[in-house]
């Protein structure tokens, strides 16, 4: 890893220089503010933003070996599946790049050799393996025989990768901001903003594409025990932006809904059934429950890959446990005594009957949903 | 303050020894294991449970001088309605203890000072000047002249005060009982045992009288978020009682009861309306709620004293905002970036139709509460 640009919030000097210095980079790369990760077009590198440090400190490291990128993937600098995908599609133009190779069968046998490493960063991760073996077939079916040809091909495969994945969030931000109307309190759970993404976001790109249309928001922000993206990185996120907001615990959230003082709920999702039943972060359908009892509108808001057509419903999905020192411990401090045990569920099922709708950059989806998500499905497959 | 019996968990030989000891003053107190403030019989010292220790240290801390007592109580050694009127009434009859006075009108002079003391430790704890003016009431009272008598008297009237409080909750503990079936999970939320009263607890006394009667028994225990008394507090009794139990996010409980694991839900409340709307720690309304929707029984656990037949409805307490840093800042950790702010509403309010029914000393209480809640008050008021 090469210098990392480090952006401390407790060193204001120091961070008005890098910050300028980062956003100049940003400026040439983003719609927006930043991108979670980023090849800088000047010195040829891969950057991405250690989200590992944040909300304290912005550090942005800089890649110039294709197997840092791994690293970095394997130790989470970026989390998200779309960012994981960008990461590892640039981490292939990045492994082109650094090629010495002569003539184009070296030069692949090179990549092949830079695909294993990448897949084995996070072997779970669908959208990696995704992304690097698309970025294989780009340099099979690339017809040059020059190198040069062969890595351009796969360095605007990679930003194509990465820029689809904003252009995607920006037309589910779209859609999305209809349901937000001028003076709208939103309670947001988990983080699904630029740092879950490549850039803009899922839920919170709805916030920011209203904000961006001048409307005068508040977002009550779910810290999200047991990691604490909610406070972590959505009131990071949120405040880069200028955009008020309130960190609450989670249980505060029932008290708001009760006492008037929300209109909206925007959520992710991280896969949804044919019926529309959303598996996501823990505290998801506690949320959902009582905000139908409160008439406050509930909205996942999800790209149509995400949704599973061939899953009948939302209890078919392995609720998986993480470990139990997420929840014995805060912020690296013991919270519970010595030999307590813990239960772990990453994920809950909020039933679709809780849902109002899903809003998807092929629009928003209301009941019947098993009709309705399909054909939105089906209509986005159709489109690319 | 004299010399603390110091046990720590990480140094298991001075454990046992400083166990035996501090047991050994409990035996000749307690109904059960511990009590969160008692009189020592042999040094004629108040003893308070340091609780800001727990629950990596349980520390006794010994006290032979009133205004340490008052000291402790502002510090928050103790918490809870019961065990701060405990300890202010200890605190009166350690004044009369420690005084020199020779004649009956310089003890009751030192007494009203005492008093003074006392009552400006937690201003706002209505137990506390309660007790107070109670140990005030039984000095004027008592008709002897003797010094010594005086001093009896105010002893004898602390212990009662004291004793009342746990034979109240085991009345409390064997109704709930009755709720709990063998093999039963438990869901409980914040700490209500023996730490936040004089001993066993309200909701939690319910769990242990279920354990003591021998049923198979499982706590799904609440961490209880921004001040997480679950984590800490609650595992650390049910622990100690060798009843087994996990704790978890508060996110997670509404994914456990929809998947059909938990069998009852079990809270305290800190004020209960004429029909049945109950305030407590914030995220019991949203416990309240799924349980409902799920059909898993939800009860309130609450001495009689704690219901105010002049309050209609849960909706006119006002709801306590606490400081921001509870939610920004975990474990003594900043979570959230600078400059973030927070709500923190520290109870929430539950309406009544999510009630199951009402445990209180005098039986459990179920709709329609307006009626069978004033019968219940107004029954315990004549026994008294």
């Amino acid at each position: 890893m090469a210098d990392a640009i480090r952006l401390c919030y407790h060193q204001p000097d120091f961070a008005i220089i890098a910050r300028e210095q980062y956003l100049d980079h940003a400026a040439r790369n983003l719609t927006s503010m930043m991108r979670t990760v980023f090849w800088d077009y000047e010195d040829d590198t891969v950057k991405m933003i250690d989200q590992r440090l944040l909300p304290f400190v912005l550090e942005v490291a800089e890649f110039d070996d294709y197997r840092e990128v791994a690293r970095a993937i394997t130790e989470m600098y970026v989390r998200g599946a779309p960012a994981i995908g960008a990461s590892a599609a640039f981490g292939m133009a990045l492994a082109a790049h650094q090629s010495r190779a002569g003539d184009r069968e070296t030069l692949i046998k090179e990549l092949e050799q830079a695909a294993e490493t990448l897949n084995a960063a996070r072997p779970t991760a669908v959208n990696l393996s995704w992304a690097v073996n698309r970025q294989l077939k780009t340099a099979h079916s690339e017809q040059s025989e020059s190198v040069s040809d062969i890595r351009h091909a796969l360095l605007d495969a990679a930003q194509k990768i990465a820029d689809d994945d904003v252009q995607l969030n920006r037309r589910m931000g779209a859609h999305g901001a209809e349901l937000v109307s001028d003076g709208a309190t939103i309670l947001h759970h988990c983080n699904t903003g630029a740092l879950a993404t490549v850039d803009w976001g899922t839920a919170l790109g709805v916030i920011f594409s209203a904000h961006e249309q001048g409307k005068n928001i508040h977002v009550l922000v779910d810290e999200t025990r047991p990691r604490l993206q909610g406070a972590q990185l959505t009131a990071w996120e949120l405040q880069q932006r200028g955009i008020p907001f309130d960190v609450i615990a989670d249980n505060a959230a029932g008290h708001f809904m009760r006492t008037g003082q929300v209109d909206i709920v925007l959520v992710g999702s991280d896969r949804t059934a044919a019926n529309g039943d959303v598996a996501n972060k823990i505290g998801t359908y506690k949320l959902a429950v009582v905000a139908k009892e409160n008439g406050v509108p509930f909205y996942p808001v999800v790209p149509t890959s995400t949704i599973d057509l061939n899953l009948a419903e939302g209890d078919l999905i392995p609720i998986e446990e993480r470990s139990p020192d997420e929840v014995l411990c805060v912020a690296g401090n013991r919270v519970a005594p010595d030999g307590a045990s813990a239960r772990n569920p990453a994920f809950d099922v909020t039933p679709h009957r809780y849902v109002t709708g899903i809003v998807t950059e092929a629009g928003i989806i209301y009941p019947p949903f098993v009709k309705n998500l399909r054909a939105a499905v089906e209509k986005e497959q159709g489109r690319t």
